[in-house]
């Protein structure tokens, strides 16, 4: 099953994807609560997710160009991000390997949706991408063990985790420069993991700048594999429906290259993931 | 005003203290939504403190001691917290003075009520108290200046920012031991402007533990101040209702003391700031 969430008679709504067509899941499952986290929290992913595909072919449709898409989670509990998580991309930027991995985390306002266009921020020009494999919650989850971890996992999506790089270094904390509003894409759509036998560390992640390639890479050459972040993380906090996990982005980002390069207003910005699919946003300069 | 946050048939709701009694604001604002963050950003605070405190007189009340209270705001959008902003907590940590604020992110999950028992977790014995000046959003907001900065803030309340310091140190990044379920006081209510003429930056702060005092400090000591913290991070991020900034605490801290101090189960931990009140919290251990 392939979830988006989308504006739906002037709210957030959850729906999934049928080829061209969006079905809200309300439609499907009576009394289902509006807000995209509660919805997710609700529905019981992953387990859920083969019988609730086979009730969506009776629901109506409208179609998928007609609806707003929102980030894929619009406004997650907790937007977790795991640095340095691919050995090359450490190397780039001269960090050694991590024996625990560097955790930061975004708020909501530095999200935007499949198709929105990312804003490169008054303060700054150096916006960077990151193509990163993110993890959606479903189930509620804490002190998981690796074997048992992909039990709490609604899905994934994809994930263009901007960075501005001067000011992520204004400390020697990350934060801020993770967070300017709209910098993140999220999405298109969280795909469930029943539609991903291999599972999440044996898919192919690039990311291309105006279609030429600047990342291609593949999730097994992550330092921390999808089952070792959330035991990890899990031993800490309380992982909740809709919370979003950021799992690193491999080596090819612009600050590294030689010279820099960095997104500005008129790029076109797509990361793809094998099975997953393809985020694209277009760049431009806060207003 | 004094706002709280508590358990009311089911659900969050936001209330308003009156001595010993508490008064649901939904009785007195008809149509208010019942999340609390939803709440704040109907309310239009601070400008409708004085014009709802008058309100608050004629209606119902319930006894303080038979509700429970929650975090001064259960579920923000963004939890976002200074470090290093007291001169001498810099110093005492052998870190230098910063140009630019330390910024991390704390997620609700992490977060305690006044009187709640705070969660010295399994994997550590390094729980470590830090009593913050917390500002409570409550006016969307972007690019402020300093001058104007003071006029989103919906009120203040008092901080515990607990951290496990050994977590805090696994990597670069402090968020992991920022977010260890439970560790953090928020409360016990949000003081609006009104009844702080003396300002943000101009009130004792200290706390106890085992009524032993171990912080005592002044707001006015800030390296960075809260009209230009609310600056600093809204050039960066829309500031929203509900959102809560932690603006660091002074010395004194429990890693840095010879021997070191930290919080153990049957503790008691208190912060105290002038004008807005004393959270109170007992320690426990993780079950």
């Amino acid at each position: 099953m392939r979830l988006i969430a989308f504006q739906h008679e002037g709210h957030a709504a959850l729906g999934a994807r049928l080829g061209e067509d969006v079905v809200a899941l309300a439609d499907v499952v009576p009394g289902l609560p509006q807000d995209p986290v509660q919805a997710l929290a609700a529905l019981g992913l992953p387990a859920a997710a083969p019988g609730l595909a086979a009730k969506l072919e009776a629901a109506p449709r409208r179609p998928l160009r007609s609806v707003t898409l929102l980030p894929a989670v619009p406004r997650p509990g907790k937007i977790i991000c795991i640095g340095l998580n691919y050995a090359l991309h450490a190397k780039e930027g001269n960090n050694p390997i991590p024996d625990y991995p560097a955790v930061f985390f975004r708020g909501a306002t530095s999200l935007a949706a499949h198709g929105e266009a990312l804003l490169r921020p008054k303060a700054s020009d150096k916006f960077d991408y990151e193509a990163e494999l993110a993890i959606v919650i479903g189930q509620r989850a804490r002190h998981l063990t690796e074997a048992e971890a992909l039990t709490c996992v609604a899905g994934y999506t994809c994930m263009n985790e901007g960075s501005v790089r001067d000011y992520q270094r204004k400390s020697g904390q990350w934060t801020i420069g993770k967070n300017f509003d709209r910098t993140g894409g999220l999405g298109p759509e969280i795909v469930t993991p029943d539609e991903l036998p291999q599972g999440p560390n044996a898919l192919r992640i690039t990311s291309r700048l105006n279609d030429e390639t600047m990342q291609d890479s593949h999730t097994s050459d992550m330092i921390f594999s999808v089952p070792r972040i959330l035991a990890i993380l899990s031993e800490v906090m309380t992982l909740e429906p809709g919370d979003v996990i950021a799992t690193g982005t491999p080596s090819g980002v612009g600050y590294a290259r030689k010279p820099p390069v960095f997104m500005k207003d008129g790029d076109v910005m797509e990361i793809e993931i094998e099975g997953i699919g393809v985020l694209s946003n277009p760049v431009r300069d806060e207003a």
